[in-house]
């Protein structure tokens, strides 16, 4: 990127760090808001990393985060606990929702944390790499606004409610982080800046007709669920799920706030008790080496897994530096002077 | 269909019932099969109900399907249990698989039940209503013989991997039944045969373009995952947990057997011990009636939550008769004269 800069992870993780300090946070809730931020970036995953870090500083400012509040246990039932997130610092939460969730599974077997009311979680990838780091197998995903329409619907009225499956692969991680919309609203304003058009169909323009130009699906607001009808159908249960279970908010009282108020489910699985444990690594091994034996449609291609690219991504970020948006960066260095 | 009949389902229950004693079926398994049978013929789901029903009987008399087969527990951690399905006829052990996970839940907030070695279990919906019916939320998946390529891929490593997410409604249920697949084999294979075009993009041609053409589908095998690479990573996901979970077997073997043996996974979530059960009709409602107020993209349209047309084609069924293809029914009549 030509108006980009590159900052190492230290010096991003030690900026975003004290500029939380500044604004009121406690040491070790900076440290960590500070870590995770940074190391979405490090992984390539920007938008939910350090380009969306001033909107986060802007929602503690207007007090919509509440920076003190601490997750309260609502109601514990054995394998399953149901958590309140109180509004707090959204990455904060959701990560002591993750690691209940593996203590619960190293208690149960397996366990589940549903929160109710936390703010965005940021990357749900970070969440998987965490428990399968930890050695667990792990599902999670959160419902949000309303931000996709129903089939056969106009108007947006489904989340497109990430959802994360991670195992442990080696000394890594095969962590799957997809939205049930084809793409990210943030993916579609990019391309639609670089007059790009879109390398799949991404929705219907303002007349109903699917397309792969940003621009026009901006306009109508129709992002296209995965799969059609299929991916709808998918992000509503996952919002059912995810809202009973935690008793929180729907995506569509979600949408009548300013900002998200998720509802979020963690589950962990316990692997070190089945009782193939041993083969685990092997087995997972037969399975990823089958996949890439694929044959490709072209020499060109490659086949990854989900996450494959983000290992590079990692070693090519912690040797060079992050990208950063000079314009992103500056913003940043005068929240740490303001 | 002018080629079908209608049969009663009391007439069709019986009727299976008897094939299945003929071929040395006990006489509590030969009810409990024939009733899967039928309900997935009441519910619309043909190809997992009657239509299926021979090919079942073809696997017993050659051994593929072992009748007297019960599932053995092999591990036990708490809320999680790992069970070998000894290749029993796969609708019995995943119905046993589906109440003993809920018995889990009821224990342990959550349960979960890993089943490897299991024949096809039909229609995935089935275990879903039935857990969703005993009032708990339920996710459950299989894994499948690769019938799909990986994104970038054009030979089949992949399976479509059917997903099922369930909850109580009222009196009865919502209850998401997906493959990773955008259309399976047989609506394809339907399509082709009336020489009509797919509804949406379904796959590619053998010259690697995107096509609503059934038939250009099927010759290449290159049947498109939900979402493109998002479906295929999916389906990735949800084999390797089916596997691992269940100490089973990964698609990639499962392809190289004659038939199915399947790698499942069954959770169920207690609902009654929620610190908010008492509003969890209410706010379901309340999801569902947001939902329904969508705007529609033309007035003919329908708004329809997962299984909701299912509550329509089981009350038409049961008072009509369950239409069958002529042949399908006169095949199974064979088999009870046999």
């Amino acid at each position: 990127m030509s108006d980009s800069i590159l900052v190492s992870a230290n010096e991003m993780q030690h900026t975003l760090y004290n500029i939380l300090l500044r604004y009121g946070f406690k040491k070790d809730k900076a440290l960590t808001c500070a870590e995770i931020f940074t190391a979405n970036s490090v992984d390539g995953v920007y938008s939910h990393g350090v380009n969306r870090f001033g909107r986060f500083v802007e929602y503690i400012k207007e007090g919509h985060i509440k920076k003190d509040a601490e997750p309260i246990l609502v109601q514990a039932n054995q394998a399953i606990e149901q958590w309140d997130g109180q509004l707090g610092p959204g990455p904060l939460n959701a990560l002591q929702a993750t690691d209940r969730s593996m203590q619960l599974a190293s208690k149960f077997g397996m366990g589940c944390v549903a929160l109710a009311n936390n703010n965005h979680w940021m990357r749900a990838g970070y969440y998987g790499w965490r428990a399968a780091k930890g050695g667990y197998a792990f599902i999670s995903w959160t419902n949000t606004i309303g931000n996709m329409p129903a089939w056969n619907a106009t108007d947006r009225r489904l989340g497109n409610n990430p959802l994360v499956i991670a195992v442990p692969h080696g000394e890594e991680a095969i962590v799957l982080d997809m939205a049930m919309s084809q793409f990210s609203y943030g993916k579609m304003e990019m391309a639609a800046m670089k007059h790009e058009q879109l390398p799949a169909i991404g929705g219907f323009d303002k007349n109903g007709h699917l397309t792969t130009d940003p621009g026009s699906i901006i306009e109508s607001g129709r992002f296209l669920p995965i799969g059609y009808w299929k991916g709808a159908g998918l992000s509503l249960l996952l919002d059912i799920l995810a809202t009973l279970l935690s008793g929180g908010m729907p995506t569509h009282e979600v949408s009548k706030k300013k900002i998200e108020w998720s509802s979020q489910v963690f589950i962990a699985f316990d692997l070190k008790n089945l009782h193939n444990y041993s083969s685990v690594q092997s087995v997972l091994n037969s399975i990823i080496n089958d996949y890439h034996a694929s044959v490709k449609v072209s020499p060109e291609k490659k086949i990854v897994y989900p996450a494959e690219n983000v290992l590079d991504t990692r070693k090519k970020n912690l040797t060079n530096g992050i990208p950063v948006v000079k314009k992103v960066w500056e913003q940043i260095l005068k929240l740490a002077e303001s």
